[in-house]
């Protein structure tokens, strides 16, 4: 079509009533079903169905409009992998050791040190942000152009290295499906994540279809200034805002301005943004993915030096909060499976 | 209709093309022009619609993805009404004057004193922080929903001095329509104000149809926390963020991570969000409000105390942005005009 303004915007919603007329003779009535084709017929599943169907039950006493549906995902753990390190971390560390030599006072720095060492039990036990400050400092100087464009550069080139896939490649299929699912029910989704927000804003709409302005993460201070005569946004040494933990319901008061309805995390880290989405009014879904197959993908839980679930399984135990036994529940893991 | 979810949501797409192809026939050929009925015909108008079709047209050079397709507009002096003070300091003189006596440091500051005597221009030397600053101290303690009722409550109650209406009642026609517009074109609307974001998010639905995802604004710091056994996030009296300013493209990259293509503004306060609008590549829509309607609004610009209008409309008139003549271009300032 030429243009999709005014008319042709009834032309389109014309062809689509005509698509939707041709569909409806051939829609099996276990639409809701078919739109989670990798979710085994399990209780995370009915769980889904059951909440999606009751807040978009008009009739219901607990309908919710859609402009209020608003959906909150963790990313590393819960809508892709995290093992054996978090992803971010082998940027940052290509990005850390690319600046070292202009730091030598970083030599003697524990989460430097623990960075190049790929040492992940001392780089959870440092927290994630002095590794996020050193982020800061490595690409202090760079516009965020500039960033986006070394991200985007970066995912290009580098390999997961159990799979020598692409790491978008190991978003979860199942959780991709629920994304559509929502989506398709007039949510809202959007992403909430310790990790650096730009990392995931370069990649998060062509792997979940959620657009830069519906992620939310970790974020470095910048600063509006000329350069080379042109306005640019140049980033400081500095870590402006820690997206994890208690920072997660600051980060959705921030970023979104209410409460969320439905909610899915996989680690201690997402636990605040359960208990904030569970402390609305109406109905509320609370989820979390549990790695329980060392085939398909990872087993880890309470003692996992990344992803620790422990107090979050306790409390997602004695609310009723979901639970997906990722083993069981999942038909496929990854697209390529 | 029953639920909204699958199978509903093909029928309302199904009436939804039925209703395209009843409206077919009588659609007027100036589609776009009947979309702002509140603007007269003038150069504001033409270049504003001259922009839309250009970024729409999927066989031009010009074309922009829906995606992509981000609006950005300040709210006090663009949207609605500035005049005499910005609407938000009667709310924030009304919340200081309460907490006054709990605060007996606060006589002596310029800033507390301004604000009592509502004098503007001294509030305008004194610049914004420090006032938001107070505001801060002022709600400090009050979680985000009590927060929201207070605002809530008091533009229930509250009257505009000139014209005795409520405060929303003074939003912009025109602008309410250019809102619309770009929606049907597409765009995603963000409003992007030095204000406090709390104040505009619980009307801006209402009065805009934008929702609070998609207010960027001044923001105070909160915390996570329980409060009788309930977790909420309680308001610091702390600052966070000054959007306004160089912090407009600041708040813009925080929030949306992209550059917007479409701006509007009316104030210096603008200038490094047009700026940064501007500095994008492909077509880009650059606009200021130009008060100049002394009888059904205010006439002020390069020395005003409010909205002080100056070194951005240089700059608009070397670079060519667009300048609404508001006593000329509007047909219509407010909708009950």
């Amino acid at each position: 079509m030429k243009n999709d303004s005014g008319y042709a915007l009834l032309q389109r919603a014309f062809l689509q009533g005509l698509l939707a007329l041709s569909l409806l003779a051939a829609w099996p009535a276990s639409w809701a079903a078919d739109a989670l084709p990798s979710w085994r017929d399990g209780p995370a599943k009915q769980a889904i169905i059951k909440f999606v169907t009751s807040v978009t039950d008009t009739n219901a006493k607990t309908y919710v409009r859609p402009d209020d549906r608003i959906a909150v995902f963790d990313n590393d753990g819960t809508l892709w992998s995290e093992q054996p390190f978090y992803f971010q971390i082998y940027f940052m560390a290509d990005q850390v050791r690319a600046a070292a030599p202009k730091h030598p006072e970083w030599q003697e720095l524990p989460e430097f040190k623990a960075l190049m060492a790929r040492d992940m039990p001392a780089l959870m036990k440092i927290g994630p942000k002095p590794v996020l400050e050193l982020l800061a400092q490595a690409n202090s100087g760079m516009t965020t152009d500039e960033y986006d464009k070394a991200i985007d550069d970066w995912l290009f080139f580098s390999r997961h290295p159990r799979f020598n896939r692409p790491y978008t490649d190991l978003v979860y299929q199942p959780m991709k499906e629920l994304l559509r699912y929502l989506e398709m029910n007039f949510f809202k989704n959007f992403i909430v994540s310790g990790g650096g927000i730009e990392f995931m804003r370069v990649w998060s709409k062509k792997a979940y279809g959620i657009p830069p302005e519906r992620v939310i993460g970790s974020i470095g201070e910048v600063k509006f200034e000329e350069k080379d005569g042109k306005p640019v946004l140049t980033k400081l040494p500095k870590l402006g805002f820690l997206d994890d933990g208690p920072g997660k319901p600051v980060g959705i008061y921030r970023n979104i301005g209410r409460q969320p309805i439905f909610a899915f995390g996989n680690s201690d880290g997402d636990l605040q943004m359960l208990q904030w989405t569970a402390a609305g009014k109406g109905p509320r879904f609370m989820g979390l993915v549990h790695h329980t197959d060392d085939k398909r993908e990872w087993a880890y839980d309470r003692t996992s030096h990344i992803g620790k679930l422990d107090k979050a399984l306790d409390e997602a135990q004695a609310k009723g909060w979901v639970v997906v036994d990722m083993k069981k529940e999942w038909a496929k893991v990854y697209a390529f499976d």
